[in-house]
C-alpha cells in the first residue's frame, strides 16, 4: 500500500497509512501501556499526538487500552480516524507527529481492549458441513437448525490472550478407543482461523440490535485463533457444548482494524435457503466481508480460507445475539467461527485439513502433521481489498504450543 | 439466630450477627455505592467503620463493590470477618458502629461484584436424570460422560443482574410441533434454582487449582436464578449447547455469604461410582454443603431443593474448570446447575416440576402453571446449619417476569 501523498518515508511498509489500526503497547522500562496506531513500520503514540492536534478527543486515547475509544461511539471513531489520516497527509502536522513514532520492532503489544463477553459462532457452511461429515458420517452433516439461525456459544473471556502469548497444551479427560477414560495432555490440539468483531457501544438489556444498527455498535475486527482440543471436546461436548476444549486459550491479533478501513471489502453474502427470518434479513446492503485469510504452520502456508464464503454475517450474528434481549457491552468480542472455503486448501482447522487425522498434512520441511505438536507455531494473517485495487494487510495472530506444565 | 452476646437490639432478625454477608448499596440521593455488611434488620457501612476500627483493611472495603475484598485473599477475608464479628459483641465498638447502621429497607442493593466469567454447571444427578428422561425417554437418561466429569458451559457475564431486576420475557426462534420455525416471545420460560460460587483470588493460565486449594480461591456463595427459555433451548442447543435460552438474564442474590459462615454446613457428598479421577478426588474433607433451598412462585412454595444431594461439589467444579490450564479471575462466578432432590417436591425448575408441561402445578391461589406467565415473581431463598443448632438464613434472589418489549 503505497501512499504517495504521505510524508511518511515507510508508508509502503506494514499497515501503510490506509488501515490505521489501533493497539496497546509499551516500550523498554516504561510499563504504562499506551494506545498506538500502526503506520508503516512504526507505531504512533496517538494520545500524545492528539493532546496537541485533537485535544477534544485525546481523553479517549489516553487510557492505555482502546476501552474509552470503543465506548466513544461512531462519531468519535470517525473524527479520530479522519484526523490521524490527515496528519500523515499534511506536512504541517509532521513536526508534532514524527517524534511520536516508535519503531514497531521496539514495542511490546498487549491485549488491546478489556474483553467483556466472548462469543464464538459457527457460521461457515463449509466448516460445519465438514465437521458434520467427520463426526456423523451417516447422518445429515448440518443440524436442522443451522440454516435458521447463527449457531453460537459463550467462550471464556478471561483466557483471551494477545498474539504471541504461549499456549500450554491443555489437559483433560478423554475417552480412548477401548472405552477407558483417562486424564492427560490433549493429543489432538487444533487451531481455528476466525475473524473477531469488537463491540464499542453497549445496548440495553431487553432491547434488540437490528442488523441495520451494526455499525452503530461494532468498532472493528481482529483475527482470532480459537485453539481447540478435539479429544477433550469429543468427550465433554454432549449435552451442553464445548467447555474445557476451548477455554484454555483464545489468541487475538494485537491490532484492531476499524470497520471504516474495510469499506472496500464489503460484499454480498452467499445465497440463503430458506430466507432468513426478518430479524436476520441483511439484504439491504452488502453485509459480508471479502477478507482473505492465510494459516501458516511453522512458516508453511497450510490454508487460505476465504471469509466472503461465510453463510451468516457479523450484522446477523449481532442481531441474533441480542434478539432475546441480551445486552452487549463495550469490549464484547464475537468471533465468526472457523472460516473454511469450499476447497480442501481453504479449510481453517486441522480437524478438516487432516480429515480428523486420517489424512496427515505433508509439510515442505518433510514432516507431517495431523494435529499440533509441542513447539509448533501457528500464524493466521489476513488481507482485504482497499481503495484503487490496493490490498490492505490486516495483521496477524500468532501463537506457539508449549508443553503442558 | 439470636445472639445474646451482642449489643445489637435486632440481632435476632434478618441475617443476625452470625452470617455477616457482604453487599453493595446506596441510599437516597447518594448514588455512590458502598460496601455493606447485613446485620439484623440493618446494613453496616463497613468501610467507614473500618477506617476507624480496622484501618489497615479499610481500603479493601472502600471501592463500592466487593472486588478489592475478593482480591484480598483468605488472610484479609478472615481478618475483616473476625473484626466485624467482634464489633457487634464488643460494647466498646458500639459508639463507632451504631451510627453507621442503616435500616435495610432504606437501601437499594446493587450487583455486589463485577462478574468476570460466568460458568454454569449441571451437577445434580436428579436434575440431569429428570431432564434426560423428559427429552430422551427411550435412551439412557445421563450422557455417558456425566459421572466422569462435572459438565458445564460458559454463560453470559454481562447479563448477570442483581435480585429484584426485572426479567423481560426473551424472544427467539422456536420450532413448532408442525415443524414450522417461528420467531416470538418464549412460551416456556423457566427458572433454575442454583447456588453460585464467587472467586476471589485468581489463578494463572497454564496452572491447575487442586480440590484442596478451593478455599484459597473462593470467597463465598450467592443464590442464583438461571432463567431459561426451554423452547429456544430445544431448537438451538444442538450442536454447541444453550445460548440465547440462557443469556437474557441470570439473577443473583445481593448478599454474598463468606465460606467462613458455612463451616457448620459442610457435609459429605453422595457416593460416586465410578470413583472420580485423581484431580477430582474430594475425599480428604467434606466438600459438600448442606444448604436447604426454597423456591416460591407468587408467594407459594413450589419446591425445597436440598443442596447436599449434589453429585459434584464446588471444589471439584473449580478443579475441573482449571484442569486444562484455564485461569480464574477475581469476580468469576460459577453456579452449581439446577438443584433438584430425589423427591418431586424437591425439583429446582418448572421443566421438572411440571414434567415438561404435562403435569401443571396447582397453586394455592387456584391458578395453575406449567411455565412462567408475565408478572410472575420467583423468589429463591436458602438456609444453612449454623453453630449450636442454629439455622442461618442465606438471603434470597428474586425476579419478576415482564412482558417482552
Amino acid at each position: 500500500v503505497v501512499d504517495a501523498l504521505s510524508w511518511l518515508e515507510d508508508a509502503d511498509e506494514g499497515f501503510g497509512t490506509t488501515v490505521l489500526p489501533y493497539g496497546s503497547w509499551t516500550r523498554g522500562d516504561d510499563d504504562r501501556p499506551r494506545v498506538g496506531v500502526a503506520v508503516g513500520s512504526r507505531v504512533l503514540d496517538v494520545a500524545r499526538a492528539a493532546w496537541q492536534l485533537l485535544p477534544s478527543r485525546a481523553p479517549l486515547l489516553d487510557g492505555g487500552t482502546l476501552d474509552p475509544l470503543l465506548a466513544g461511539g461512531p462519531a468519535a471513531w470517525r473524527e479520530v480516524r479522519d484526523a490521524v489520516a490527515s496528519w500523515f497527509a499534511d506536512e504541517s502536522a509532521r513536526e508534532v507527529v514524527e517524534p511520536l513514532l516508535v519503531p514497531a520492532d521496539e514495542v511490546l503489544l498487549h491485549l488491546p481492549f478489556t474483553v467483556a463477553d466472548y462469543v464464538d459462532f459457527y457460521s461457515s457452511e463449509h466448516h460445519a458441513t465438514n465437521v458434520g461429515r467427520i463426526f456423523r458420517p451417516d447422518g445429515e452433516p448440518l443440524s436442522r437448525n443451522w440454516k435458521h439461525l447463527p449457531i453460537g456459544y459463550h467462550g471464556r473471556a478471561g483466557t483471551v490472550v494477545v498474539s504471541g502469548s504461549e499456549v500450554p497444551r491443555p489437559w483433560g479427560q478423554q475417552r480412548l478407543a477401548d472405552g477407558r477414560v483417562v486424564v492427560g495432555p490433549s493429543t489432538r490440539l487444533d487451531v481455528e482461523a476466525e475473524v473477531g468483531f469488537v463491540v464499542g457501544v453497549p445496548s440495553s438489556r431487553g432491547s434488540r440490535v437490528p442488523v441495520a444498527a451494526f455499525a452503530e455498535h461494532v468498532f472493528g475486527v481482529c483475527l482470532v485463533n480459537d485453539w481447540s482440543a478435539r479429544d477433550l471436546q469429543a468427550f465433554e461436548t454432549v449435552p451442553l457444548g464445548p467447555f474445557l476444549a476451548k477455554s484454555f486459550a483464545t489468541s487475538v491479533s494485537p491490532w484492531v482494524v476499524p470497520l471504516a478501513a474495510l469499506e472496500h471489502a464489503r460484499t454480498a453474502p452467499p445465497e440463503r435457503d430458506p430466507a432468513p427470518q426478518d430479524y436476520l434479513d441483511d439484504s439491504a446492503e452488502p453485509s459480508g466481508l471479502d477478507l482473505q485469510l492465510e494459516v501458516r504452520l511453522n512458516g508453511h502456508v497450510i490454508s487460505r480460507p476465504p471469509f466472503r464464503t461465510m453463510y451468516w454475517t457479523a450484522p446477523q450474528q449481532l442481531a441474533h445475539l441480542t434478539v432475546n434481549g441480551a445486552s452487549v457491552r463495550t469490549g464484547d468480542l464475537f468471533a465468526s467461527g472457523t472460516v473454511s472455503g469450499a476447497r480442501p486448501d481453504e479449510r481453517g482447522c486441522l480437524l478438516e485439513l487432516s480429515w480428523n487425522g486420517s489424512e496427515p498434512l505433508r509439510l515442505p520441511d518433510g514432516t507431517t502433521r495431523t494435529f499440533l505438536e509441542d513447539g509448533d507455531e501457528v500464524v493466521i494473517s489476513a488481507t482485504a481489498p482497499g481503495p484503487d485495487g490496493a490490498v490492505l494487510p490486516l495483521g496477524d495472530v500468532r501463537g506457539r504450543v508449549a508443553r503442558s506444565a
